[in-house]
């Protein structure tokens, strides 16, 4: 029974599985190369084309986070807190192990292997159903993980990959009530919206995200510069990459300019309300529509607003946010600490990239996703994200009276 | 915003609604016993009668719970954990309400005052569905609720209680996908399927209780006889009432005649296996179904089994129970650890009784109901339960690299 394997089988397992990652880069590139060429074929766009693409550092990345998942504590018996009742029982919640997990994502063969490598430490069977257009990809991802878990003595039923596809087999998977205790969505709206049609197994949305970048009156203008062309430049595919920039009126003159430029030069399309435009220069910005305020690019295009007030821009990005990642760049503290205490989303920076949002920097490991739900889980799902709790309580005889 | 509000206010409207528990008990029994009279000429089973029942020491039990929900800790702003990543961001997680919360319960007008409690005390507003059965009670109890909101200066709006009532009403409150972020019922299978056929806002269940009292062959038998009779007939109409007492075959001898007298003699109606049965000595037990031991009885009934080992046991509690709270009486630390770690519940007990599944007995104050569900809370369903976190993130410039 997987809940109650020790901690040496399963690090074995997963040292092996990084060093499988290593030394076989190539069949994994090879048949990454099918899935991108099949990819490019059917005239997927460019963000999940990025999101397909594995690269030896990718595939390094991976064996590394898998390694780090291999150091980091057995989350399973963990105590979270323990107290002595004044009729001298002594409770201790502990973690456990949630039973069996489905993970159903899109074009990211890099899940395949997280999700193994994270439930199998967290004492969880998992159901994995990737994207087809990554089937070649997950195949030998999949039958790596199975080898390191025969190598190390684990039932290899620890690690179902389902073949095939399609809403009927979603269906199937989200009414296994009883069999599998969670669902994982990792993707885009449409299967956000497909699983909430047909689920009753319990589903976390590893959801979509609306990052925006609030620049206040008082920010270091180089700082607010690097850290708005960071959050939608260095990787847009992604959810905790920015979509809208929204800057203070009385920053809007100075910083604009320059910065619409580099973002312009990076190749990324702006559309901006009036004032926006008015402070963008030379630089080319479109009229931003209704829709663009709520929407995630995931690519080189970025909504700009211009706000009256720090209360304009909380008000911006709770309305039109997704509750993921959502960043303020300010001197002041008290800029800092309104925003952080007003805006409701899974993390708030201040004077950092959203980009930050991610299992790997948290120092969580790898991570499933990242959660913009609000029960169980809300940021990157871990570990920890990963079990449930149980009391177990020790008597000598106690009643209640 | 309630969700910002100070501590000082939140506990000042507790200890106020403490006060007014205590000085207008006349009034909450006069219109209890409209709703018991009500109940009694509708036919109302006994164990909801007492679900219902209201006396001068369960309101001044609630005005207890209500003063200790005061005296515990804020959980708004607790830091759940801090870390300082390489990258020099200083990360801190930190517990945030989770916004409206829907309750919606059967019979029992305490929750009304509990959940009434724990939401403010968690910086949470809450909508409260009672039963039509407890119209009058719960009337009373909301109004004294507003009451102290009033006296304290927060927004009413803060507790909104449903009048009317129905399953058009509950269809209209589990489709607030927005503005309601959680349904918490608290009732029976039938409310619970009605919620799973219409909620699309996320629910945490409350759900019903099939506890099991397991004597090992090495118990103490006094201790065995104390806790299995205790957890039957102390209070039979809750949740956390066993409904099914498991034997080893080697203790069946010399413990079930003196104990099935006493369940008898205190009303308990026996049904069990045939070596249950055989063991029974003169007190009548009938045979049980297949369905006995799947039925949470709500009342005095017992179901009694006798097994053959230690994992038949656990084997029994797993595929019957309904992950709430389980006892094994027994000398042996190895068995103790067994049961504990084998046994998938909420609450795993060791020489005690199963009533003490409980938030105001685990030292939380109250509780608005025991999750047997393993996401986001499982138990008792008290402060820290109705928060959710976020991350908050501080840095001097980071970008990703």
């Amino acid at each position: 029974m997987l809940a109650r394997l020790d901690r040496a089988p399963k690090d074995a397992c997963l040292n092996d599985l990084a060093d499988r990652l290593e030394s076989r880069t190539g069949e994994i590139l090879e048949a990454n190369a099918s899935d991108l060429a099949a990819g490019r074929e059917a005239g997927l766009d460019e963000a999940l084309i990025d999101r397909l693409a594995m690269t030896q550092a990718r595939i390094a990345g991976m064996a590394t986070g898998v390694r780090e998942v291999a150091q980091l504590p057995d989350p399973v018996g963990e105590v979270v807190e323990t107290s002595t009742l004044q009729n001298g029982l002594e409770v201790s919640k502990q973690r456990v192990p949630i039973g069996v997990i489905g993970i159903v994502y899109e074009a990211r063969p890099n899940v395949t292997v997280d999700a193994a490598a994270l439930c199998l430490k967290s004492g969880n069977a998992v159901v994995l159903r990737g994207s087809s257009a990554a089937e070649a990809s997950n195949a030998v991802l999949a039958g790596l993980v199975v080898e390191s878990l025969r190598e190390a003595g684990i039932p290899e039923t620890a690690v179902s990959p389902l073949s095939g596809g399609g809403h009927e087999q979603l269906r199937e998977l989200a009414t296994q009530e009883g069999l599998v205790d969670l669902i994982i969505p990792r993707g885009g709206d449409g299967l956000k919206n497909a699983l909430k049609e047909v689920a009753r197994v319990p589903v976390m949305y590893a959801a979509a995200g609306n990052c925006h970048v609030y620049v206040h009156e008082d920010a270091d203008l180089q700082m607010a510069q690097r850290i708005a062309y960071n959050a939608k430049v260095q990787r847009p595919g992604v959810c905790n990459a920015a979509e809208t920039l929204l800057v203070h009126r009385a920053a809007a003159g100075a910083l604009l300019p320059a910065l619409l430029q580099q973002l312009s030069d990076a190749g990324v399309e702006l559309v901006g309300d009036e004032r926006a435009r008015d402070n963008a220069a030379d630089v080319p910005v479109g009229p931003a529509s209704a829709e663009d305020w709520d929407t995630e690019y995931h690519g080189l295009k970025m909504a700009v607003g211009v706000v009256d007030s720090l209360f304009a821009a909380v008000d911006h990005v709770n309305r039109h946010g997704s509750g993921h990642s959502e960043a303020i760049v300010t001197s002041s503290n008290e800029a800092a600490n309104e925003f952080t205490e007003a805006v409701d989303a899974a993390a708030v920076y201040v004077n950092a990239s959203t980009r930050f949002t991610d299992g790997y920097e948290f120092g969580m490991g790898a991570e499933i996703g990242n959660s913009t739900q609000k029960l169980h889980a809300r940021g990157p799902i871990g570990l920890r994200e990963l079990t449930t709790t149980k009391y177990i309580v020790r008597g000598s005889g106690q009643v209640r009276e």
